[in-house]
């Protein structure tokens, strides 16, 4: 991500479209992080029609974690918002399929799951954040360590919409404090992939118990003089759809992301 | 500050062109605290004209501590950008005259001290973002406990600019990390009055051994689950003239503001 500055618009989106190619024909099914420097990956949700206004209506209440950027027409698997070519039926790289709240499989390909009633949510990611932030002169520890990102349950619950309810997730980033403010200035920027902070410092404040126990990520590594700062996560609406136990629903492998036609840049606010 | 939302900006300005007049005539010689809500409240520094060069190149260099919101013409007393009838000579309640660094007397009118070649700095104030703050939805203690705000000297360093030198000095205010947060991105829109603050936690990462002793202010109030915020703060000036010793200075008594014809809103970049 780093070589942005290298990249013209038309570059990155030239270097997006050939990546989604390469995801759509079966050639990658593994990772995007990384891939598409300055480009908007996202996070996927489909759901069934009747469940989808109540999880429509759940995200609008809770857009640090949910934060959407497109939705699609029910039955029709297009996002031309996010990219003229898009096709949610191809363009992730892995899938994970769940009944009744229950994963039961991973696929690189959901053509033939797909029905006339799915609507495909499509929301926003750290990692146009976290380019924005390395952007910025900030360094991401998680970057420099070649691990992943940390996530924690927090006790901060979400608001519940239907049956959409549970805990939100966060994910955690080390930083100095004055590098903390850079990095909420920053992410202020860019409500549409979690926005600001929700919380500083002291992790038993928001319910996590022991900063050495995520969710899931590496070993933390926060050193003297930094703390501890934590962004709502786009886990958290794989985590409410297990809590919810849909009949059906279909999202995303985690950090098998959706790459569109979009430019981080394109989504901040100023 | 907190019936702001009851002014007009019309009303707001006559408030403040009535509290200026009765400053001008003597009929207030005390702090400004609160006076004119809504509007602009300036840090003075009156210097000779062969300081004033190196004075500005300072503030330039270490805009935080310093914002310039106008100089004067030399040996002219009017700041036209801040208000049409502003006279420097009168205008400020009570002023502190410098001799060689040395506080040599404190007056409510320098008239009879005003000459050719002085110039006039007019710094931002904390009162502004203060404002915003409460505007906001913030709550300050020291306001609720009708208190002085904490000020400390730190082992930052300003950025040295001819004679002129010595360490910042910052104002504390407590916060939960959430509220921290907001009043970042508050702060941040008011570049001219100190902007973001500039650290916040362990007080001793930049230099403050006690944070139980101030360098002004009363005994600090954070109540658990709060952090210290510290913004650079106005009184960093007059410390770095104490430190450069001209041979004159004029500067306004701590809280007894020049009170201006501008709007807190209207020093806001977004």
């Amino acid at each position: 991500m780093d070589d942005l500055a290298r990249h013209s618009p038309a570059d990155a989106r030239a270097v997006a479209r050939q990546t989604r190619l390469d995801i759509r024909e079966g050639r990658w099914q593994s990772l995007t992080t990384g891939m598409a420097p300055g480009i908007v990956q996202g996070n996927l949700a489909i759901l069934p029609r009747d469940w989808a206004a109540d999880f429509l209506q759940f995200c609008r209440l809770n857009p640090k974690p949910c934060p959407v950027i497109a939705v699609t027409e029910p039955g029709d698997p297009r996002v031309p918002e996010l990219g003229e070519d898009i096709d949610l039926r191809t363009d992730v790289p892995m899938y994970r399929v769940f009944e009744d709240g229950v994963c039961v499989d991973e696929v690189p390909d959901i053509t033939s799951l797909w029905r006339d009633d799915l609507v495909g949510f499509v929301l926003g990611c750290s990692y146009s954040f976290e380019d924005a932030l390395i952007q910025g002169g900030l360094r991401l520890r998680h970057y420099e360590n070649d691990s992943k990102v940390n996530v924690y349950r927090t006790g901060i619950q979400t608001t519940p919409a239907g049956p959409f309810h549970g805990p939100m997730l966060v994910s955690m980033r080390p930083f100095t404090p004055a590098d903390a403010i850079r990095a909420i200035q920053i992410t202020t920027r860019f409500p549409n992939v979690h926005g600001a902070p929700v919380h500083f410092g002291d992790p038993a404040q928001i319910g996590i118990e022991d900063i050495n126990k995520p969710f899931s990520g590496d070993d933390p590594d926060i050193r003297e003089g930094e703390v501890p700062v934590f962004w709502a996560c786009g886990v958290t609406p794989q985590a409410i759809v297990e809590c919810a136990k849909p009949p059906f629903c279909i999202t995303h492998k985690a950090g098998h992301m959706l790459i569109t036609d979009r430019l981080n840049a394109e989504l901040a606010i100023m």
